[in-house]
């Protein structure tokens, strides 16, 4: 049943998304003495891979809800996600940021016209401001991980993927509210015959591993990394997904963040987000338990402000 | 006659380079109302297009000029992409660098296993040096721009975005010594309709815009640009095909260049080099006399290093 569930997001959300390229580079592969293909949601819509649970969400929303508009609080990829999907689908978006956002990231979510409603910067002020635009709009609130038709959206990166290499040992990916990895796993389970599915998670920021280990929940008490992406933590949705189908989680330093982001900045000439760095610092650091294996990595997102790099 | 020499040069190259893809962006293409695609040879082996003429000044030598070597004086993509093509062809590549030459461009030709040697850093120490190697070793030189197994190399980028697209208005390539426009113009008079040539050069190192009016080879004063891969001037192998063969060359300010390279990192999320900006810049300034047209681009190359970046 949830592979049909997978098909039928997947040709949904088809004509909203970019089939993104799988790369690779020879130097890398012989860098790490494996096999490793890059699938790159940094070319996808908007620039990250938000596009695909963003767009299955409002797509799966009835008429009368889509006329009523759809809220969430973000001030990252998946703000600038639904601000464009709804764009799409002629969806009006409010998308609530704390004050002290960036402007860039304000400026993303105007250029697909998206409402931006200001809060004080607490999660707390967050979920009350969306929670009265829910309540005065009648808008369906999204969640940028923890909702079953986000999950699912996340899962085409990886189906794409396993269409195109069939033969993966592994995929890994970043692990930030889990929603990719959650979706991940799920392709993985219903469309391949033996691969599984590994995290990448900053030393700083190991809510996920902490959490695969406890059996519930973990939170962090700081958030002190540069793959800023991955400060969240997990939730009652993905986190039975990622307990019953995720390998384990690989926890990195922050130099082997940076070290691999350049990396792949210098060897492959594109332009990674430091959060999608994370799975390929893993593999650098594990390189005897990679050996020789023909790994697929999902390079989330594109996302950097180019006058603040780590480097 | 010439269309076959390029044919031949096309299967010659070919196991030794990558077909680089071809890129588009919906949002560039909005911003300028016209329809670009761009030919990544930022991509291409050792990440720039470089490798295509380099790869084929070898292999168009006899066994026994292999045998003796090869030698160049260069401290850019030239130097690193006759160490790779000679790598790969078992020839010994001597590379003549000023000793000044910074040490991520020596790296890089080390990576290549090419022997520097190093000398002043004038133009007549080079061409001395280079002189000493190709006698004492009967090594045979390597021009970057100006020979015409270079030239002919350079011209299989176009070839393969002409192949691709062969519905193409116009191609823009940067200049600099004048071998890749050289090269794409040829492409594009025997492997097009009526697509037409244009070149993008700095205002800072506008030598070949000179010269096309003078008539003759004129050089450059100053090199104050960030495109430093254009601040080199023709040479008499290139100079007549640019004369015949090319439209006119369109003049870009540095601040245009840098606004154009910003646009395709943040975009496309690719690496370019402050050079390959160069034509996309001179479509910006121009955007009235590109309206509609369907416009290719051909992205130069990636080597840049990500600490000193001009944003």
């Amino acid at each position: 049943m949830n592979k049909q569930i997978l098909l039928e997001t997947y040709n949904r959300i088809k004509p909203f998304i970019h089939k993104t390229p799988v790369l690779s580079s020879s130097l890398i592969n012989e860098m790490v003495d494996a096999d490793i293909v890059f699938k790159c949601e940094n070319f996808q819509k908007m620039g990250a891979f938000k596009m695909r649970g963003a767009a299955n969400a409002i797509l799966s929303l009835s008429e009368e809800e889509r006329k009523r508009g759809v809220v969430t609080h973000s001030s990252g990829n998946f703000a600038q996600a639904v601000s464009l999907a709804a764009q799409k689908l002629g969806v009006k978006a409010y998308i609530v940021m704390p004050e002290n956002a960036p402007q860039v990231k304000k400026d993303g979510v105007k250029t697909y016209q998206g409402e931006i409603i200001e809060c004080k910067s607490t999660p707390q002020a967050r979920e009350a401001t969306a929670n009265n635009i829910k309540e005065e709009k009648e808008a369906s609130f999204l969640h940028p991980s923890n909702q079953d038709e986000v999950i699912y959206g996340n899962a085409t990166a990886a189906m794409e993927l396993l269409d195109e290499h069939p033969d993966l040992d592994v995929i890994l990916t970043p692990v930030g509210g889990g929603g990719l990895i959650a979706g991940t796993a799920l392709a993985a389970q219903y469309f391949s015959k033996d691969c599984k599915v590994i995290g990448g998670e900053p030393m700083e920021a190991d809510d996920a591993y902490r959490s695969l280990i406890s059996g519930k929940i973990e939170t962090n008490d700081n958030f002190n990394t540069v793959a800023d992406g991955l400060r969240t933590h997990l939730g009652d949705r993905n986190f039975p997904i990622i307990q019953k189908h995720v390998e384990k989680i690989i926890r990195v330093e922050e130099d082997e963040i940076i070290n691999a982001m350049r990396i792949i900045w210098e060897r492959m000439k594109i332009i990674i987000e430091p959060s999608c760095a994370v799975p390929f610092a893993a593999v650098l650091k594990n390189k005897q338990e990679f050996k020789n294996k023909k790994i697929g990595i999902i390079l989330s997102g594109g996302n950097v402000d180019v006058e603040k790099l780590p480097f």
